[in-house]
């Protein structure tokens, strides 16, 4: 079954879009993407293995539990094909 | 157009496989990622902020051309579902 909308997704939503498509310069689509993936660049962006302000900064306030159901959110949306310029 | 096939792709295809759908546990899609965000990945993990050995070692023998090819190959893929466990 596909994932219930988290609460917090407004959150990611603005840069990540809502079914994962990137809305904005530099920030990547999440669609589709690896669970495993998605749940280990949370745990690295939390403890600054990877260093981006703006997410360590966004998900520093989230539960462990809500960001989870972040994850599990944008890696069961569908891809879709980007907008070509 | 679409790129012509890097002829470094094999080297990229082993985790990331060729259309960008991921073969190995811990490797992302790259299947029609934005190309800004592949090519700014890419620049994290040669200079070390993105501190990953095997990435590292992947790209360090790799031009800058080649690897601007193999971000082009992989941004224009479409990308698929994955497939569910």
């Amino acid at each position: 079954a596909a994932p219930a909308r988290p609460a917090r997704l407004g959150l990611c939503a603005a840069c990540h879009g809502e079914t994962g498509m990137a809305q904005m310069p530099g920030a990547p689509n999440l669609a589709g993407q690896r669970l495993d993936y998605l749940r280990n660049a949370l745990a690295q962006y939390h403890d600054g293995r990877r260093d981006v302000a703006v997410m360590r900064a966004a998900i520093g306030p989230v539960s462990d539990a809500e960001l989870d159901a972040l994850a599990r959110w944008y890696s069961a949306q569908p891809p879709a094909p980007q907008a070509r310029p």
